[in-house]
């Protein structure tokens, strides 16, 4: 029996990634982020939805570029901190010690330490509500050498993204695999 | 060093969440999707991108409506079928012997075995490239009682939703819990 508990915004997983932008005197600010995903596979894009308060948005409104960076486990707790404070009073990268590098293909910087990066420039800008999004193009994705796995792919399990749960306001960690898409579900094909 | 892999659509975590729509004459039909996430806090919003070309699209530009319906893992081989084969030809609630349930709230069915479903109205459609987004309002979240954990919410662990690896096409598990958000990240604060 399924229970009502009201509209909210419960999804699972949710990603925890992190925004890298430029201010307008460029100086590099991040901030964390869990309303997002992937939205178009041609050209390859990604949305990233933001409240107009933040500071994030008018460096995004400004430059028209951003990188997503995805921290591996153990920068929990620095994604954590870069979602509770805003780049206007405070310096990010110099309070967690993390390093800034200023990406080659777009006008935003992105997390040194953090395992993967997607390099986005904005196409689209769409009005919902409380939060804004942005559409980006995905211009490259870099990953550290150290995650690259089989296929010449960032491995998952390397990487170890964050899984974020809304509401419980929780972090999970991700698991073992659980089997190859487009393959497993082979089986009913004999059903029909 | 990071390694350049071009312009792809590789994040993590990326969703595996099934999206059910009803066609033009009432049939339920349901298709697996990964482009999409919580898109907007006020109205609650989540977004879904489709390709033109889908049946689903046909439905959802008809019916106004979608549920998303968030697989446990135990359904993985369900939720891989569901993403392969069309609804124009296949009964694909009838090959797996899953349930549709008509929602009380919007003009579509869900998925009655799978744990937790959100029901929506669609707001806004955003034409990106291949894909168009569909951004529908949370009307209501439901949950199975079973699942239901701490804070009448419900427990990741219990859900045990499935994670997707695009580009190397795999499917993995959550894992165990990592720490509270808004709340890790607090130490930081006596660096400053």
């Amino acid at each position: 029996m399924k229970k009502s508990l009201g509209p909210k915004t419960l999804a699972y997983p949710t990603p925890v990634w992190v925004l890298g932008s430029y201010d307008k005197d460029g100086r590099p600010d991040v901030m964390t982020f869990s309303w997002g995903g992937i939205c178009c596979s041609k050209p390859p894009c990604v949305s990233v939805s933001l409240r107009q308060a933040t500071y994030t948005y008018g460096n995004i409104i400004e430059r028209k570029a951003f990188t997503i960076n995805i921290p591996s486990e153990k920068y929990a707790r620095e994604a954590d901190y870069f979602g509770m404070v805003s780049g206007r009073t405070i310096d990010k990268f110099s309070v967690t010690g993390l390093t800034p590098v200023k990406s080659d293909l777009v006008d935003a910087p992105y997390v040194k330490e953090f395992p993967m990066v997607l390099e986005c420039k904005v196409i689209k800008i769409v009005e919902i509500g409380l939060h804004t999004q942005f559409i980006g193009e995905i211009i490259d994705v870099k990953a550290d050498d150290s995650v690259i796995g089989d296929k010449d792919l960032p491995d998952i399990a390397k990487v170890s993204p964050i899984v974020f749960c809304p509401e419980g306001r929780t972090y999970w960690r991700i698991g073992g695999p659980l089997g190859e898409a487009f393959s497993i579900g082979r089986s009913f094909n004999d059903v029909k």
